[in-house]
């Protein structure tokens, strides 16, 4: 078989159990086919559900790993304990250079933990951070960080900024993508002092992108620039808002339409229509945070997907390994720290 | 005339001039028959538009100022040289007891400077926040601070969730409030320091409330808790957020329907239920971030908001002003205080 790519897979991690994990494989060979998958899990549980699907099992090597990290385990409790589950092995992997891209619906706490000890970090850098692609008006922006760091210093805020042009550059193929600090307005005196310095050294930094200056709230959604930078406390919160404000818009949408027999006639008519509303923002469709920042790139599917939902996530972390974005991080990385290297020289 | 409580407006703040203000009041004095308002502005533009309708007349009183506040200008700025801003003089009404609650859709920094100035903060209380009204699939809830407060401690914390309880006991009609404190996760061990220790604090107070625990950003819309407490910036941009995310699926939705024959019979058929969740959702229906921790109730609309949107402000302010909210905040806060002291003193 030709191999253009490896993915390694923690199969035991997500709420639903390996079986989603295969249901979703068996559309990703067909979908990759120079793509080789080495799947992490307790053989026992996971060799009877394969060998249902022979098709796959030349694609696919069960590497056993007998433990696996609970939900609600505490990273470092994971990270002491966990050196024999399948979350750790589908890491170590990509650490051994066996794998490019690393997959989990585990605990995202002991999944980064794991990812930073095993990957570290790309030079310079301080954190990690998750970013996660958003469903605009005009297409998808990245947002980021969406969880990785309660608080960020200005240095930080910078460093999203390179790791989101870099992702926005490799993923979504532009050149030069726009880039916004999150924050409450748009004037140079709002909000605290770590993205009001974060503005100031964007708005000098000879990146390859154009800092827009701040962008609010509702900005996100709008699709007013490419890449969307803030701590990851606010941007979690932003994130499961619009989630949940979503849901409940659907949900509103549907009780209205129900309310009246006319109502429920356009709705059956308006069905189709309905139901290409529901592919744009179907969270499957776009399933998945990004670890960026480590020397390899780690993809963390949410933890109560379905088979749909993991094969998203699966898509992205090899259209992630393919597109290069570490030494593209690494460059623009360098181009800062050469640049208040020179400042601090002057 | 009759009257309970007066209004004091300032009609030059919006975007829009004062015409938008003019239309509201015909609004208002129908619906609240025994409620006169003080319209702070330039009279010689004031007058032609209330000439124009004769039945105001009896009901309001011009209180000419010559200047404005204008957008863009700085609290600090606004604060020493706006003495004789129809801003200003809203809110000295209020501080001279000629009435009961300030309504302007200016801009929200000078009007909460302005407003902190001249009404002072209830006793104990460290600073103001900005509450709103949220739609949920249960109703409504209570959110703050909205964006008074860029970084906030525990204690702020601790206080926006008394302020909240007293709002929703007030306008909602709750008599123990649920509060929820918004974060990353549910776990005890998430988020930063302050929102820890504000946990630990409420877990333990004897307020007429119910503490929830952690709440996250999904957890809004759904109507989890009836008020969720958070900083100024995760608050501003969780609103910003939830209101583009709103805004873009209504618009995915039109064009979805637009796009086929059967679509747009689907959708014409279905107009009647789109209404029904147009209106639950207009902003304008709930227009207006409350000013809480003040002795006195101050309420900002939006400063793009239109006739319809300025009347649901006026509805607010005279509900806010009927409900004796601020009472409650101080009787809680003075339980609280004395809760502190009793546990010094241990």
């Amino acid at each position: 078989m030709s191999r253009d790519l490896t993915v390694s897979i923690d199969a035991m991690g997500g709420d639903a159990g390996p079986g989603i994990v295969v249901t979703a494989l068996a559309r990703s060979i067909i979908r990759h086919p120079a793509v080789k998958f080495l799947v992490h899990g307790d053989e026992a549980v996971l060799k009877p559900l394969f060998d249902k699907r022979p098709k796959l099992l030349p694609r696919i090597e069960i590497r056993h790993s007998a433990e696996r990290v609970r939900m609600e385990e505490k990273p470092s409790q994971a990270l002491r304990r966990g050196r024999n589950t399948s979350m750790w092995r589908a890491i170590e992997s990509v650490a051994k250079k066996e794998a490019e891209v690393a997959i989990s619906a585990g605990n995202t706490g002991a999944l980064m933990a794991m990812s930073m000890y095993q990957l570290g970090l790309i030079d310079g850098l301080d954190r990690p951070a998750i970013a996660a692609l958003w469903p605009t008006k005009r297409g998808q922006s990245v947002v980021l960080d969406v969880g990785a760091n309660i608080q960020c210093d200005a240095q930080q805020l910078v460093d999203f900024a390179v790791m989101g042009e870099a992702f926005a550059r490799s993923i979504l193929g532009l050149e030069r993508p726009t880039v916004g600090l999150l924050n409450v307005g748009s004037e140079d005196q709002k909000g605290g002092e770590e993205v009001r310095a974060a503005a100031h050294i964007l708005r000098g930094a000879k990146l390859p992108m154009e800092y827009a200056g701040f962008v609010e709230g509702d900005d996100i959604a709008e699709g007013t620039v490419d890449v969307i930078v803030t701590d990851g406390f606010t941007g979690n919160i932003a994130l499961k808002t619009a989630e949940g404000t979503a849901k409940v818009l659907v949900y509103f949408l549907r009780t209205a339409l129900r309310r009246s027999l006319l109502g429920q006639i356009g709705g059956f008519i308006a069905a189709g229509a309905l139901g290409t509303l529901r592919r744009k923002l179907d969270p499957r469709a776009s399933n998945g945070g990004i670890f960026l920042g480590l020397n390899a790139v780690v993809v963390k599917s949410h933890g109560g997907t379905d088979a749909m939902g993991f094969a998203s996530a699966l898509d992205m972390a090899i259209d992630m390994a393919r597109a290069d974005v570490i030494p593209k991080i690494a460059a623009d990385r360098a181009i800062l720290a050469a640049s208040n290297a020179g400042a601090a020289a002057q």
